[in-house]
């Protein structure tokens, strides 16, 4: 159980001394669903989100606006934006970031069925919710570039974190906040 | 010494002791320090900032762009925007930000010296740079009110911080990410 993210060599001890207490019972009805989940559980065909149903709920739900694609790198990202409960849209999840260091390029990453979606159907906006790190940048103006043709394509804002300090802002985050200033409405 | 910022019980003991052992002279010298600190910087004139002159460095530099005003709520603020040197405008600092509670209201800022200034120049922007809270919006809208008869308001913008990953930010920062998305160039 080490190897699972965020499971030390002390939790997992932990966690394993906690199972061989539990009845016979439990820890068979826990392995099953691990197996039910691993087995149950794949992408959704559209959108690449997590499912356990061909298509995910989110692409099929009739009252989401299907016109506006949010590019998220991972479906925790999805998890994380459906949270906020602003967004009305569709998603499209790449799978990851292009970061030619750990070998992966953009063949490694659901562009391609992105570019069909947005070129085969009437997409009135991308949005683009990639974390800001290099590799994120990079990926964000590579797609930029590959869907103008077809969308206007946006950006998420960065800036000043709800609940900051200007003053304990770091230098860059202070530079995007100046930057991305708008006008007062 | 208990009665600094930052400084607890503990601190003030080991400064106290630390004090005492120094000779004569250094002690003489940082009280001399103190006083002197105290008795010379005052505020500038024009924009409240931190000054040992009536007038503070950057409202006399001749080469930062004197149409531009960056209102911030605190000196702090100024000396943490001029770390990114993207800046090279004036500013104003407020003192502090309304705040009914506190029984701080717009007349115990620099609310009306900024009005002045704004009034009485040829002013092309006004950037607000107040960190977010239910205070820091309350003066925000309250300046853009009074300012805008005169010149263009804007506001720094909010969104994910550098570094920042989507997933661990905050439910209303990811809102106003989104919210402030802007065309990708």
């Amino acid at each position: 159980m080490q190897h699972l993210p965020g499971v030390g060599p002390k939790t997992a001890q932990r966690l394993a001394l906690h199972l061989i207490k539990r009845p016979d019972e439990d820890v068979q009805a826990l392995a099953q669903a691990l197996l039910d989940a691993k087995q149950q559980v794949g992408f959704c065909q559209v959108c690449f989100h997590l499912s356990a149903e061909p298509v995910c709920e989110i692409c099929r739900h009739p009252q989401r606006d299907p016109d506006t694609i949010c590019v998220v790198s991972d479906s925790r990202d999805v998890i994380a934006l459906e949270k906020t409960r602003e967004y009305k849209g569709k998603y499209h999840v790449l799978g990851g970031v292009i970061s030619p260091m750990d070998g992966i390029g953009p063949e490694q990453l659901t562009i391609q069925p992105l570019i069909r979606r947005v070129s085969q159907q009437q997409i009135k906006e991308v949005i683009i919710a990639i974390s800001p790190s290099v590799e994120g940048e990079t990926t964000t103006l590579y797609l930029g570039q590959l869907l103008r043709p077809f969308t206007k394509v946006t950006r998420i804002a960065f800036g000043l974190p709800m609940g900051g300090e200007l003053e304990y802002a770091d230098e860059i985050t202070l530079a995007r906040a100046l930057e991305g200033r708008r006008e007062l409405e």
